[in-house]
């Protein structure tokens, strides 16, 4: 059911579409660039069936482009190979067949090599097609480009979660230390909002997915948000308390889950000796307790807002308070690939809404008033993960820089722990 | 997870409690009532984790009183059985160590015998202390016969599940026929609702479950309701037009269980030569076109929805909807224990809100805004089942008269069949 | 896979029979007897997958007779009911369709009453046939009255198996109480046995299962056999050595299995303050030191050996030794249903290899050469389970006397406990 | 449970070890060169839990020299790097923790030219010591070289069904054609054996697998043998014949797993149009109907033998028979990495007994009378997969030459196919 991460083409044209034939180049490139420290295995090896490989994401994403604007204006003679249709489909049925998603990591064929060489085939004729004006739907390939966005991320995300499973701890990059972790973190303040009635969802004429759509109006109770993520150190202080153990604070369904899986720490913490490490981009690392928590589960964060005596926000309310603050944060640009510490808002405004990690809401991936899927078989299925799945909000440190954007909707089961996912707290006023 | 239909003390006091010793005697004699018919044999079984014996029910009710009532205003020596505590509390923590859900169809002892004796020993208890004014907590006693109505429509369908396993096909009751099914039923037209700023949830000060509560204010827009239930007839229609294989009307973890779990068709229909049966509690029967459908899972209603260029209302929808039509229609009382034929209502307006079946919202079930949880062991989980589940609205043929209000709030993972639910389609105007 | 312990009808004609009219009321009249303080309840509940509910061994025993005996000599009008050929049918594929085997715990219907009314018909039936000389074929009274034989051991141990997933642990009897544990119980010692050529298998006129022939000829090496079973006392120190946790010990699937099964004690065995408590059929008592162990799995039998420093002896040094002794010992017809303190044979030689628990062998359960299958319905699958089953030997407490001889094959799979299975040590000489 | 077929090591020394120094290479070097076609993602991916990346089995026969031979002489020093203990260990407990098995196709690093570098190192020392007399046990010598050879089959059964998964059906090889497949194959014919009383086991000085000792006598009745393998022609006779679908042929365990599992024909088996297929190391090439049957399991063989009115020979019976042979046939030496088309022997003798294909024999791998555990960590567990195994004979068209004999026992649980297993028809006389 997680299968719309392998390929979350569930978009929306709009009517004045701001990406060029440099935005192209300039997301594709990022691609290619994300997988260069990557080996032929590295890139084949699929450690979880939610997860993909990343040769799979590079070919997936050139295979969007290939079927749904390169086909199309040049026909099956500008295809790289007929069969990879079948490989790299993602889930689109009136397309035809697919290669089975949990079977990704067997692909040990077509080679990372070819892959490239496929890449390079599809963007000669993207690039050509996109000098010649008014060739391309510029819908389509806003759509295009947003979506190997998302796949840049689950790349990312994705090599993290085969690096943790082997015993080598392998880093994926060695890149510059983050900020020193040894400055007292401030407390945690409550910023306040009078709520009301309220406009959600994406009001302006720039590219957004379907699923942001209509906008439209709600109305919200006062409430108070935190003017900053939860982070490591209160989790440890949750998990000391035996939060993971208390069967009160958590969802009865959560709680179960936990206890099947042995849960007793967010994903990838270690204990050595005793001090708990954590698996990052950069290898293994210790836990910093001023960096906001990340891969946890809504479980887990819905556990932790009730044992700290608050709750985690509607998606409305989030949304409420991001109106008001830059998009600016933590993104991939950044080149941290980890959080970075938190540093509470000043005046109580809520801060680091954007980037770090995503933030879990109370609020159930549901369509919007009024929500239409969109034609043909780039929107066929927009809405189809419209079920047991929930909404986080802002982005993370492996997002691209201008992807989000404060009525961005990202979603996941409610047991999912291999996004960079954490969370922040609100009250009733 | 469906461990709340076990127990449904989903509750809430409220200032002017309206149940009284002679509700209490109607009440728990209808339980015992309801298994009148039942061999040791029958009420021990268990046909799935999901559904309990019937000298389950039986014995959970009783304990719950004994529990929350008797017990802290006689002490220990009003105990039935010491042992019991741990045989029949469902899921409070707080209570202690309980019996795995599981494996309660192998508590062959206590018999059916000794737990109707557990019935009378509580009941006496109770009748004592009913007697004498101010010792009872009337919100509890409110609370106490609202659960053990829930668990008399549980005891229903989920006898009904087990002797669907039986290739005798028993009969739960020889109750008196159904009205004719030869009328022609009126084709379904649709009832328009201006919406706006209404008021959703409990605002009486009636007794209500938790769940309703807090009233509060929402923005509805425009919408239209079928003036009746989708009938079996209907979904003859969707499962010949191949609706049940067709991807593209489903979202995609309903179409991935329903393959796994090979439906076809609603539960208890089986093919017979070429005409289709349904298993009831009056046993093997021919399926009656006008009858509205009953036992499809949220999955199937909404692939059915999406085939009818409809869509399920949400719950907001359905609530404004019903506070303007009596609470009336085929409960339990009336007998039937079945679906009847579906009349649509006069004039467009909605009919059979009421009765006949629960109906499928698109409503993931999520605490109304400013939602509390009850203190104490009554309360202690109030809100663990929000995860995971769909809400359904409206009662069905065994629901207990009386049980039932346009607030009220009823919920199950959209994978379930075994309850009597159906759908009714809703419009954007 | 384990189907055959359900219906043992592995049988095969010989040229005397020896059962005649006196011998099928005998038997008949013990199966029902051993029924008599079961509830309708207990009769009908299925513990698990490999356990069938008594009311089905009472039904299907009575099936057999039916299908094989009266139905060809009277037809279809001497039928008590048409649809109980479905229901009663353990694996006789060329019988026709039957019930799911996991499900027979939900057969509620038809009632205790009914299947002891379907028992009398049917034996109302066979009596008459009997006193006609000739009419039924007395090698198929046999095998019906062998198959019943095993039925009532296995009815027995399928209600021990219910009562004990019952947290109040009821007692399936009230029999006189066993010899007194506190006599000293004697260190065991190893008979001698030279081995050479020997004839195994069934060599007589009387009746046998088909598995027992043709009798042959193997070379056996001479080895030792202890002249008793190993106790509780014996496996007791085996766990203090940590005998459950180290994989040294164990067959590599065996340790997997006991790893993923959690098993650090034989079945039912469960650990009160300080003391080690049991499960029987007496209800919950505490172990005895000097009993032989009993609902041990073939895995842990073979680690037990291990650890002692010996081994499991062969099905053929075994049955090379009991041809040895009188088939005498703990059998059904003492009535203590539970194994009694161990004695050491005198003079060094075997003691207690009939009765008390089934002896492991090392031998898989295998054809002898020259095994035939029998034709039609009765012989349909005779060999059909010979694979991934070990073979016990002996008999055990709850075995029918008279049932067992030295050439008798009885097989499980080598995880399951249920049965009163233990084990004698050997070694090479 | 098959962890043994990653490491085979069940070896015993013997008086006369016939490994030396150009064994070491020549065996050393061919396992390098069978990996030479593979890419670097191809080595690392894992097709399923039974089966290992060909790095995996590169690194391992490495670690077996280091960990046994090389470190005991040069100490810790002489390591290539200490992490490689942990994951490329098999299951020898006394050495260590180790990497989970089903995870090994996650191990993307080290890379396969890191693991190419590691067998270098370890070559290196083991070269060294070799040219120094008296230093390397050569019984451990053998031992190393004998289960290098196993991996080497191993490794190309893995890839081959790694391969098989690929929706582009890669070939491994492209060596030369197999013989023509369009002469006539001859109809099998029966070899008389008399039977009396043989010996089993290896019985020379040269070495041998610990589980083919001690060698001793049987009593075997006179038995036929047919004179070839079963072939592809012949099974799909049996297919055409529903073979697959009736269960009276089958084992009980077996038809239930056949069904489960959907099979209809051999593993690799492909309709195309109105031909079959098959997947081999050459890529998808048409069945040829006088080569043997290939990849089928134990159950579907043992369902052949029946339908055919026959059965499989047990070990004995094949022993006995292939004594009278010259150990000549199809091995891997040939590179023809398929079975070849079967003659039939001349003068009703069995041929084909070496080669081709793995045969099932009828026999449960149970230890021989008098079988002995060698010390040690490299005999720790000897004898820990004899429990629900079935034993092969003759060794395959993947098999090194030299690797095999009379006496040499293979085995995999009954329902496993990916092996070169097919069979071979015997009867009573």
């Amino acid at each position: 059911m997680e299968a719309i991460h392998q390929d979350p083409a569930r978009s929306q044209t709009s009517d004045s579409p701001q990406y060029d034939i440099a935005d192209f180049v300039r997301v594709r490139d990022l691609t290619t660039d994300l997988a260069h420290s990557l080996s032929d295995a590295d890139a084949t090896a699929q450690s979880m069936p939610d997860a993909s490989p990343a040769k799979w994401h590079l070919a997936h994403t050139s295979w969007f482009f290939e079927q749904f604007i390169v086909l199309p204006a040049l026909g099956e003679t500008a295809l790289f190979d007929p069969s990879f249709g079948f490989l790299f489909n993602s889930y689109y049925d009136t397309v035809g067949e697919r290669h089975a998603r949990n079977k990704r990591g067997l692909l040990t064929r077509p080679s990372l090599e070819t892959v490239l060489a496929y890449r390079q085939h599809v963007d000669a004729r993207m690039l050509d097609l996109l000098r010649r004006p008014g060739t391309v739907d510029l819908s389509l390939l806003a759509l295009g480009l947003s979506h190997e966005q998302q796949h840049q991320e689950l790349l990312l995300t994705d090599i993290l979660h085969l690096f943790a499973q082997n015993p080598l701890l392998p880093s994926f990059t060695d890149s510059a230390s983050l900020p020193d972790a040894s400055l007292p973190g401030a407390a945690a303040t409550w910023a306040s909002f009078e709520g009301g009635i309220v406009t959600i969802g994406h009001d302006t004429s720039d590219f957004c997915f379907d699923c942001e759509l209509p906008p439209h109006e709600v109305i919200v109770r006062p409430f108070h948000l935190a003017n900053r993520c939860v982070t490591n150190g209160e989790w440890r202080a949750f998990m000391e308390d035996d939060g993971y153990q208390n069967p009160a604070l958590w969802l009865a369904d959560g709680f179960a889950h936990a206890q099947q899986a042995g849960w007793t720490a967010p994903l990838y913490w270690r204990l050595r000796d005793t001090e708990w490490w954590t698996m990052s981009l950069r290898g293994s690392e210790p836990i910093r307790d001023q960096a906001p928590v990340s891969h946890v589960s809504y479980y887990e964060a819905d556990a932790f807002a009730r044992w700290a005596g608050a709750r985690l926000p509607t998606e409305q309310e989030w949304e409420c308070a991001a109106r008001r603050v830059p998009v600016r944060g933590n993104f991939l640009s950044l080149d941290c690939l980890a959080p970075r510490d938190q540093r509470a808002g000043q005046d109580c405004r809520p801060a680091g809404m954007f980037g770090d990690v995503w933030e879990w809401t109370s609020s159930p991936f549901t369509p919007y008033p009024g929500f239409k899927v969109a034609e043909g078989a780039v929107g066929e299925y927009n809405g189809k993960f419209m079920s047991g799945q929930m909404v986080l909000r802002g982005g993370s440190c492996v997002t691209p820089a201008g992807h989000i954007r404060p009525s961005y909707r990202n979603f996941f089961a409610p047991d999912k722990r291999w996004q960079f996912s954490g969370l922040r707290l609100a009250k009733d006023l």
